[in-house]
């Protein structure tokens, strides 16, 4: 029987609320997917602000946080009653929103996604499924990756080994053999994707979101001994599973170029992140049949060129399904969690997240 | 049909888990109970503290929130393995824990209890309701009281009006007029419980957790202008629907005798939280065939005799229903909210929160 779920994800770009609205067949790692919308809701600038303020690692009054779960709660319903306006669908065929959340705080066995779920669902009308990374935290996991999931349930090739590649604020990558079973996944966080390039922007501008299409990056030039300094991180090194978080690659990236910082070096320094995004990646990189890619870091051209530079030309995620959309992968990979969860079924990766088994993710709150 | 819900509460006075293991059986309004047992597990010390800490008004480190976020839910995921194990009963027979958290905030329509159901989940074995007071919230309601529903319940009477006054950190009372329907229950805050009297003690040692059967404030003489200036804030005035909290009516007791504090009038200062404690209960009170009390207060003798001396004098809550007991009230109230969620039914009591209607309560973690 198919049902409509909304997936509804905003990342740690913190950029806003992407909605996939995904009709649903099959159950487990049988789901089939036909897509009926998307919609992308932006943060306010002051809503964005206040995140990264939250995050930045001071501490945070309580009135505040309390105050940014309702405003990142309300931004996700208005993303998903507008997504579900423009694809002309009514609340009461929807079976439940699939909700991400905002990462606040991401160091496992804690976790911290903020999000008021009973305000969604009266806001929308319908049940909602969130807080998804908790149970595999409580089973020993990282609660991350958990796209791995939907990645083996749309992308998984009887014959051809695949990675998938997906840049956002964090890169991460899932490996899928040619005709695996789920527990021969492997995925993890590779390490930074846009959010050290986006650190930069923002606190060169307050008011700029990232580096539009790269073109910042392609001015400068890589600083060789700051990319080394980052890549000798022990993140980098360390076998997984494994995840990190925006923040922390920030901090390893300001730590490691505080001399070059507030020097007048906007473009060298977006030159060398876009290296150390890619290098990470293609250090990473297990040998597949197929490489493919996804994720706002698709946009950013410079990065795509030191992919390139460092041997690496994936595909776009395109190319692996016609209906896949590279903006819109994690939204949809949260409609398909969210399904799992409504019917009972476990949909944590455990080769991905180090959890001891699989668990159901999630709770359900249901329709008010 | 009877399920066995175990009912898990933590107060504002932080003391540690009630659990109240319970055999439910109908629905909505018309359930019965049988109880199977109860279990009270201390916080320890260092966790108690850190509670007080982060609710004292300054910013609050997430790393920290984010721990003792796990505390509380392991101190909860104890509290219930060991009712169970005293009780003789195996989680697989336990249809849900209906978990209060602890609440880390409270000024609506912003609520943070903070919980990991998940965790509660792992470690325990069965599903978890938590997170009961955003959905009233998010009908416009206070999220506060939500024990009425209980009250209702279990002490409404065809042909006698009853008040059920309890006395934990918070005081709050519940008006169930004879015969009346849910529709008609008044319920609210009164104002301070026993918060003023025990945060007098944890300030003046913080090893002490409060004021044990009022013996201090036997020995104190209360002082008529700080009694005057407390009650004459504007919240006791207010009509109800209102709810409050430990940490702001403190702060208004706070206010009210800066200029005694740490002059060694510990006696006098508890003696004098007992008479704002009785008489804002007094002046609260509606006319009534019958008074109950429950909740740690009644424990405090001198509070008792405060109370006489306003003219009221509650039985005990044990006079209502033989099977009641005054510590477990409130567990025993999230029991049976949890079973009302289970059931897909509303428990709120938009007469007692202001909410605009009936909805569903909390979230539910399925059994991992």
């Amino acid at each position: 029987m198919e049902r409509l779920i909304a997936g509804a994800m905003s990342g740690t770009s913190a950029d806003g609320v992407d909605v996939a609205l995904v009709a649903i067949s099959g159950r487990g790692v049988d789901m089939t997917t036909r897509d009926v919308g998307f919609y992308h809701n932006a943060y306010s600038a002051d809503l964005r602000a206040t995140i990264f303020n939250l995050r930045a690692g001071k501490p945070v009054p309580l009135a505040e946080l309390a105050r940014c779960t309702r405003d990142v709660s309300l931004a996700y319903s208005t993303a998903v009653k507008r997504a579900l306006a423009s694809g002309g669908v009514d609340a009461s065929d929807v079976a439940a929103v699939a909700a991400h959340g905002q990462t606040m705080f991401h160091a496992p066995p804690d976790t911290m996604q903020i999000f008021d779920p009973a305000l969604l669902a009266a806001e929308v009308g319908c049940a909602v499924v969130s807080d998804f990374r908790r149970a595999d935290c409580a089973a020993g996991g990282q609660g991350a990756p958990l796209v791995p999931f939907a990645d083996y349930v749309l992308f998984r090739h009887p014959t051809r080994s695949r990675v998938l590649i997906n840049i956002g604020g964090i890169a991460n990558l899932t490996f899928l053999p040619a005709g695996g079973s789920i527990d021969d996944v492997v995925a993890f966080d590779t390490g930074p994707g846009n959010c050290i390039s986006d650190d930069l922007v923002r606190r060169h501008d307050p008011g700029d979101l990232y580096d539009l299409n790269g073109l910042g990056a392609a001015n400068g030039y890589p600083i060789g001994e700051a990319v080394d300094g980052v890549l000798s991180h022990p993140y980098f090194a360390a076998a997984p599973p494994k995840s990190t978080d925006g923040p922390a690659m920030n901090d390893i990236f300001f730590q490691a170029t505080k001399q070059y910082l507030g020097r007048g070096f906007l473009d060298d320094l977006l030159a060398t992140a876009c290296v150390i995004t890619a290098r990470s990646i293609a250090r990473a990189l297990p040998p597949a049949d197929e490489v493919f890619v996804s994720g706002g870091g698709v946009y950013n051209q410079t990065l795509m060129a030191k992919l390139a530079d460092e041997g690496i030309r994936p595909r776009p995620i395109e190319e692996a399904r016609a209906d896949a959309h590279p903006a819109f992968k994690e939204a949809v990979a949260f409609a398909l969690l969210g399904a799992a969860t409504l019917d009972g079924l476990p949909s944590n990766v455990p080769s991905a997240t180090g959890a001891r088994r699989r668990v159901v993710l999630g709770s359900i709150t249901p329709k008010p």
